[in-house]
């Protein structure tokens, strides 16, 4: 058994608000045990130079953490000049798997940028960042389709992720930082709503793992990923009713 | 009478949360009608390199907002690669008001930093900020005592600030970003629980003001922050107990 | 009596020469005692971005000290990669308060840029800037008079400024650099020909000050900036002529 | 058949030319078809703050691409004032490999740094430049060795990377530029001579991936990540033979 | 006699490899001994703003080196955040040193660049690049005038530039690494084939230097020069022959 | 005859203040024509990391143009986050050329850091910075005489220079922007009091220039930085009595 009670497979408890912020087009604060996100989804009526013309939408993401999200206070990336080699990673990775709900033609000539900010750490950020993200952009879809009637609905699929990692012998779902950093394996999984793998990011920096790790790893993913989707669907309630009613 | 139904001398309601994050040495979530700023304090065991060796301590902020904290989304100043005049002009205040009532030798060689984060803006959030910034700082001083014996206690006021201005003929106490961006006069006030003046900062840029314009401000200024501190001794109770208790 | 031999409310030796740059549109080398400010207005037939089609103007400033205009060397900003703090709440100081003297709309879509380069610092630095500016600003909006039939002529009003501050149990006009390193607050005033308030900003960092401290403060302002505002009007002469002719 | 007539699971002709540079401790030029890289293994006695007194080494990486190793011509990163966000991923992942068959106390305290420097890209610049970068560090181990008697040999295994992918209907081994761009998932590996996992990082922005597809792609790349390894202990001859001599 | 065995005017043998890069309009590895040069020469329909409109084009040149090149590992400049001074000195004239033989007119509104990547330095590395980064653009010219017929051919002349330097009391011809740091002045010239001068820097900085030994480098400079204008020559074959056919 | 009257082998008037500055070891404000500079020298009793424990001191300078030193305003370089690759180029030379009469054993383990500001600039800013440097130098060198007995004075010899250039068919000495601008050749020459040659600078980037020209150019440069240097004699005068006294 687990430190803090849970089973092999046992996600922490998820919690949700919607909409805490009063100016974002969707906003969520999500709760993965004592990992708290707030992200905001803002709606803007333009697309990055690369796209322009061409008829089509984008959506993006941008990942950061408070100074004293995590035990000991880091210094602020404004301070330092840049953003840092994992926050470019992760929100690379969250606009990415983002993007493959998404029919960007469908969502038109605008983009959507969800800001994950991180309030509180502990494990597994960038997993809960994408789950509390696709919750805000279903969110801001669902109010610009209140003034917007979309041909086809521009998301396909529902989607979540979470971490699996192997400590010990075991392979185990959803770490908190302490079972993070004892980990020999972590592995990053993001899925859509039919079952289908978006991302799979496996490292073995401490030990390498065997293919029966890898999947006893994929096998607990994919069950919580399922899980997860279940409660961005309570949470969503109308809201994501379109999603995936018109596939591209 | 004012557009939310305030009196002219009426501050927003205020509402706080303390010590909402797990990890720092103090921290609160601090409201005043819908401007909400998340502040933590950081005791670090260190000084800056200009007070080594002196037997003094250091207090000091940083300030941002969350991108999307204001009714459109800013750029992140991480993204931008650096921090931003105002942001800057802020935070220098926010660290400078907190020190006129903190006994650097009494603190000795430690540094606490408030991180004040707008998570979203109504106006008056540097003033927000800094009556925050009080309560987080008491609350790690608090905590700080509790292993340390000190012979003075390190804060020797209390500390709160609002912002005034004049919009058509009338000085208003604590204005909201709507009043704010039609008032002719802006000013922020920080005051000391004993009636000091710390901080004045008065701008007349769309229009110069009159000495019986900046005697009303001031007018109502005193009183809000007198109500301010009333607030937060309530919110402190024991945390407060001995501040100013050996004055310097 | 004070270390050089001034009266509490006596003013430093102004000292001005007018034209020293031979391209600047208007420009001035300022001496307020042993500070020496040079300071240059540059007009643009262009105004930035959020002005663009508005058929207003723009003034706006810069501020730097040379490496060397302070006892010790500082680094050249440019080495450090970023204008500090300091400078960024001084430049925008300067800017604000000349802004509050000009009719945009009257000065036509142009931008007039004043660069405050200081040669030598003895205090003061900022409020010099802002008394030098004034003429410097005065001397191209004359100039371009010459060339261009203003409806309404772009300045309302003179504009100076000076510091004052606590020292002892005496408020002290105009502090230089020994004056001000000692005393426990520190207050800048801007105020136009008119003897209205553009700026007020009053820091107790080292001690908070009284009610009766900041009206002493005050009063030796006011006649302060009267007094160089009279300065004013005798370096500019004919060029000063029609400042506030046409009120908006 | 694949556009340069190669089988699905055929990997691109590979030459490698060792210690092309005469300062490096240990240097490669590797092609992987079109695609080429130069690596540098600099050998450093000292180790990075966070290792200090610790009796460990480090191993890291840096990767960079020529302004014209692409089709069009690429902006220096050196002229934007940063590395973006795809180097920094690349540059992690390739250091995290390398160190997983690294004993770092057997290295004692010493960085080794590759410097992998991709002249010409056709596809697969991160894998290609991982498999380089095992055999410059390889070499510079084998060289360090001949003046310094390692109890533990520092290198615990072979390194290899590929990358597969799925394009159409079909998992594909190695892809070109071509192939890449048109795939709709992309797949990088890093595996050991045991023929363990150490990074599995799969991505279908275009279109999520079966479970069926991600087992055909993982086939592929052991079959080979195998083949390159037999190629790596060709090309190293003695230089490999005390790799895994002694497992920790 | 030197180290290497060479005479006071010997050149280092020099090699070339034309067209290395599959991309590159033009491209070229030369080495000097033992200092290695990559250049590529990339060709844009489109020039700087600031010569927009003219009927013009423009030739620039960018110069860096691997991080390895020199006998100890150099951080890289993106890593720094700039280009530091040498090479903003170095690229600055290599392209200034290019475009005195080139008709800007009759390349017409397009841009050249040079990138030359010091893949291993030896001494002699900005001379080395300017001789090969001429070559590079001899070639995308030639191929340029394949697909567009030039009224003006746009190279005037050929172009080549060589290190001189005083040892002891000689006088020597391409210094090498060795040789340099030991030398007392340091002369890098540039010439045409027509045996003008392009650029004379010469440099005393451990020790002022003669017009005698003044005379003495340039006399070593104009015939290393015209050697290897031959080489140059023997080099491009057809693709120099219309260099210089019609003179501006 | 030239523009302003001047014959082709003669200076522009040139005017000296010393020590302007009341902070700064030693300074002047010394102007060629319409160019002024202002330079402080700074004396630090610290030499850079790389001169650490080797009892030698440093010599270093920078340089800087205020924005409207020029017909148009320029962009701080503290704005753009940088300093240009013309200002490094030129800080380079200017400290190059100064220590090349400078005994660093005899100075000791301190550096002198000499600041070029430019005024105003009419032409041969760089030449004029290194006139004035040395002025500033070997006054701040001077005053370090009195509290400091240096067995070998750490001033080897005077230090000056000049700008030539070809216009048409005449070599000019001391070209002003006017004639800069419109020659074919630019040349920077330095030279020390004994007559010889510490940097040579020619530039043909419009024109490539002949022996002849580079002669002519060369003589004159001879010629007028041997009136310079007489010049800098008068301006001294004691403070300049033991320059060269004791050679190394």
């Amino acid at each position: 058994m687990r430190s803090d009670g849970r089973d092999r497979g046992e996600l922490r408890p998820m919690a949700v608000v919607l909409n805490p912020n009063k100016y974002a087009e969707g906003s969520v604060q999500i709760e993965m045990g004592d990992t708290k996100v707030l992200v905001t989804a803002t709606v803007e009526e333009r697309v990055p130079p690369f796209l322009k013309g061409q008829g089509k939408g984008w959506v993006t993401a941008e990942y950061a953490m408070l100074p004293r999200a995590t035990h000991s206070r880091n210094q602020r990336e404004s301070v330092k000049g840049k953003q840092v080699g994992r926050t470019m990673e992760i929100q690379r990775l969250i606009g990415r798997a983002l993007r493959s709900v998404v029919n960007l033609e469908a969502l038109g000539e605008r983009t959507i940028t969800l800001d994950c900010d991180v309030l509180q750490a502990d494990g597994g950020t960038r997993t809960t960042s994408i789950t509390g993200a696709f919750i805000a952009l279903a969110l801001a879809v669902h109010k610009l389709a209140g003034t917007h009637a979309f041909a086809k609905y521009p998301l396909t699929d529902y989607l979540a992720s979470v971490s699996v990692g192997v400590l010990g012998d075991a392979a185990l779902l959803d770490l908190n930082y302490a079972e993070d950093s004892k980990a020999k394996v972590d592995m990053n999984v993001v899925m859509t709503g039919a079952g289908a793998f978006v991302e799979v990011q496996g490292t073995g920096e401490e030990q390498p793992f065997t293919r029966a790790e890898l999947d006893a790893m994929l096998a607990l993913a994919e069950s919580g990923i399922a899980r997860l989707i279940e409660l961005q669907k309570q949470a969503l309630g109308e809201a994501g009713a379109r999603i995936g009613t018109v596939r591209t």
